[in-house]
């Protein structure tokens, strides 16, 4: 084999020559180079690059769920891959440190020759976005209209038709669903779940109640906020309560497939369920790392424009703001804790669940 | 001098025995060892030794600002231990992807044993939240209330003194506010600076209605905005309108304060600005840091609890989120660049004022 | 249960009273007090605070290996645990920046005061050492001897017992040379191992000798390197030559517990191996993190000191650097890509294997 | 001015469908694509632009210090560009993170198709590398031969010119040895450090012969080292002796420039020096952190292929390694430590020194 290898050339391998002729500061168009235009340049070239290394990953990852079944092999593939992305978010995170290098004099030296171009634009983190999950529908209103509005028509129909695709959360979501967690006949988990439950809900009463540091109104918002928990407790076993919280956004993971997460989380620990607990974690994570680099590319651009409106024309960072926690995808797993018992109160998994799970898990 | 020192040992000069024998888990009490306790400890212990090294910095920069005048030699000082604590807050913001190693059911292993303990008792951190300047004032009710609450009656009654002191925002508010910069009779800074600023408006303005890719929509959103800005000039020097923008907390700084910060990151590159303009960067960084903990914090408790309430029984992530950016303590120097102009637009600055400025700062 | 939990006060939870009182600086004895004497000491006990936490997930660890047989079950919880040591040594390597904000000077103003104290006599990070599996005879002569001078009779007795215990590494070896990898009569890995190796040394040779770039000095130089790792190789399949590698300390592992590792690590995509494999790199990593933190160390040591002597008399950093290769305990982890095949070459694993290895395992 | 801006798109602006298509795996000319052959090339081009990034930041310090002299403006801007620089490496080296997530296997599937391909062949590193001082006459013999070798013979011609040019630690030599700081006649500084230092090492010497923790033969270690730091403290004053150090590479700035710096770092805190001091430090953290990842590295590659050869046929990690401290170019200020007196043992600046200091650093 190794007979045929043409050799490499580093430079040529990388494509050096297109890849480092392509910072064309507009600044030098009408003026002296504004020194920084290329950071500016540079920062966002690099972001678009780990876009496609992250997509790279997403879609392999979607590729997978697309299928009938998806056995053990291929989740330790699939949470590699994640991990891996995760792994670079850190690095997308920690680069907002770079930008911030740059003053908003700085800014302003070039910021007037970029219009209109916005970081809207950027087609890859659409994909991003969209291929995990977060398609129009969940979009806020402003959001929803700027979102298709500033790109060009190529753009835009690539975008449109990439939006039908099967999202890795609605794969996600199926994948879950299928799960056979509600048949087991003898094996009463939800009936046993749902008596636990009571029982913790009233000793989070009795904390509430007996909490001397807590002034009256205090107390009165807790056991608010503790009767909306079992509202949402008892939503798991109505379905008509859940489509209710579904419509109004609340929760955006089917009925089933939320039993299913709760029930791989409640017995994370089996190893049956060791590698389908890690696949929910690494999902939460990318969405709780996404989430972080809205919030921090907020307060970058609030420090850089206070609310000076951006090259796009819009007051970026109130904007961003409204985004960062609307944006989130997989807030089901987040909020997921709130469902969860301590292990103490968990009933035994018995041998013959296992085995089912077992082998709907590796096969 | 050498002659005289007693010989030091390691494990007593850091007082190891009280350190390492400080960690008592409460699960030992009722049953076996939850194995987490132990994290959930020692994470709060070393987040109470960085918050002591904190103040430790912060109170020896209070002091310098306390006296009559700071000189740049103080300055260079007080700049290099903001950075430090700069510094430590970003292993502090690392630190909560520790804590974050912990499942919910591990916690909730051992929640229940802590009530009502909570991190609202942390003495230390009030400290630095009312030494930064976060006094009751400008907490949110729900926090104005449960503020002191929640206290034993010494601690309560130690920071209800320690809040009677100046805050370093109060202090630099009147450091820069002492500032000599609207008195230069022949130096028609501000009348310059007002032009510029109608100028760039007006380009502002133009930028949005000639933007084909905004909705009209979006266009009457950008342009209220942007009269919003305008308005904010303007209250820059109307005495009525600034005093009332306090009031509704839009603005912390005087005005005489907020004008001279803006000079000072007008001209921040000019020498003599050097080291106040690296001082206020580094109190924005600070709150930045600060501002990330509480969202990074208050999204791990999220994945922590779901909606279930807290040891101290409130129900922790909600209220932790709706204090993120209301505790912000320096906004004003977020939002200045607002108010900043091109260099290109800039009156150069006259040797007369930088020698005047050069004898305030530099004495 | 909630009835009898006693009310737990935070500060008293955390025992702040002992942790903040536990910072007293020697310069106060002989002068003023030097401001930076509180970072250096409040550093160094936030070190002992994680090393603590560190030692509390090892021990538990050691405790599962300890056992005749580790199950699935447990390996995931080792796994969980020894990824949080690797999150808190990210943590340990950055805390270092910190550290460095202290200038040579500042910590002129005390150094002083400190002798002959010395980081050599942490007890806890020795335990850390021995306890992963670096035991005395593993050390550099300086460092053997200076390993027990610096402390005081007590501390020398309790680390000279606790070395007797048997380290992580050892019952890594152990429980890897019990892997009944070597018997499948009818499934020839090791052969067909060997064949494929030859095949992949020789292409490696034509590698260096078609390559054009290469002088003839360094050629040979590759060549050279070349015949230790085909060396190498042809150990791992006789007893005599191994041991002799070991003797020289160029391999640690037992021969057994090497070809099981490398099996493992051959076969780590194969779920049954998954747990075992992430295990592995659990081990490199927190050498490698280990490693880091050495290097880091020495050369923030030399900043502050160059080569002036520490205050434990000792010239620290040149000492540092030379222990931060030799110290390293897992290196035939590091080592072990050197005896990898690609997949492409790698016998298929028959199912009669998985099922041995697996109840090997899982059982 | 804006009515002439020509509408800018945000593809367009960062040339994406350039950028974007300049990743191609060469393993799909040979067989079925190995999806991690993305990752490798993503990672490489990321660094690569990166490099341009702190080459633009260099390339305009090195234009400052090739003025006849350098204001406090000038430095002012230098220091921020070189915290740009030191930012940047920051994500350089958390990057290798990102590399880590490839197992040995996944990169075998492609390797041998890169040959000779090797990252010796990056042009713009080597520009980074020369640009700041470490030009071919500082390079281990290995590095000397193979420096060139592997290159084309454009890139060998260009890098063969640029190393013609004054590197950065040329200019910062040149410029520390202008400064006056041996010409005032009546304060006698350079005495008064002499009887200091002279002090200072009779008390190590005290404070290791007391040491009772220290065997005899550590003792004797420790006062040999010690009198290596008394002779090079003597070097600093007898050119024969400096000139022979300098021959055996053990310091590299002129004795001139060494005794400016050691006098900046002295008076570190007096504010007539505290930009020269912070770019001093800059130079020194570029420096650091360019040898951690060197470090970081070099194992990285140890981990990825053991001991086997790389693709451009030398055996990576072990040359690597034996680079990382040889390749260290502001080894001088890490040292300089060892030549810093307490504050307390420091002469007073005379008001006279400090005024003929500020107007070399000013004008």
């Amino acid at each position: 084999m190794k007979k045929n290898v043409e050799p490499v050339y580093y430079g040529e391998y990388l494509q050096l020559d297109k890849l480092l002729s392509a910072q064309k500061p507009e600044s030098i168009k009408y003026g002296p180079e504004a020194h920084d235009e290329t950071l500016f340049i540079i920062v966002h070239q690099v972001y678009e690059l780990w876009f496609k290394q992250v997509l790279h990953e997403l879609s392999s990852v979607i590729d997978v769920f697309a299928q009938e079944s998806v056995n053990d092999s291929a989740l330790t593939q699939v949470v590699h891959r994640l991990n891996r992305i995760v792994t670079i978010q850190k690095l997308l995170n920690d680069q907002i440190g770079v930008m911030e290098t740059m003053t908003p004099q700085d800014f302003l030296a070039f910021r007037d020759y970029l219009v209109p171009a916005s970081g809207f634009q950027s087609i890859q983190f659409k994909m991003l976005e969209m291929g995990l999950g977060l398609k129009s529908q969940f979009r806020i209103d402003f959001d929803k209209q700027s979102f298709f509005n500033r790109l060009n028509d190529e753009d835009r129909q690539f975008l449109q038709e990439f939006e039908q695709k099967q999202s890795l959360f609605e794969l996600v979501d199926k994948w879950l669903a299928r799960m056979p967690f509600l048949e087991f006949e003898d094996f009463k988990f939800w009936q046993l779940y749902q008596t636990a439950t009571n029982e913790m809900l009233q000793s989070d009463h009795d904390i509430i109640t007996n909490n001397a540091t807590l002034s009256d109104d205090e107390k009165r918002i807790e056991l608010d906020s503790l009767e909306q928990t079992r509202a949402s407790f008892s939503s798991l076993f109505d379905d008509n309560i859940y489509s209710k919280l579904q419509q109004q956004d609340q929760v955006r993971l089917s009925r089933q497939a939320m039993l299913s997460a709760l029930f791989i989380k409640q017995y994370s620990e089996e190893p049956i369920f060791n590698l389908a607990h890690q696949f929910i974690e690494c999902l939460t994570s990318i969405d709780e790392n996404l989430t972080i680099w809205r919030y921090r590319h907020a307060m970058m651009v609030q420090r850089m424009l206070g609310s000076k409106i951006g090259t796009g024309g819009s007051s970026g960072h109130e904007y961003l703001k409204r985004t960062t926690e609307s944006n989130r995808i997989f807030k089901d797993f987040f909020n997921m804790a709130t469902f969860l018992l301590p292990k103490s109160a968990l009933p035994k998994l018995p041998e013959s669940v296992s085995q089912r799970l077992g082998f709907y898990l590796t096969h």
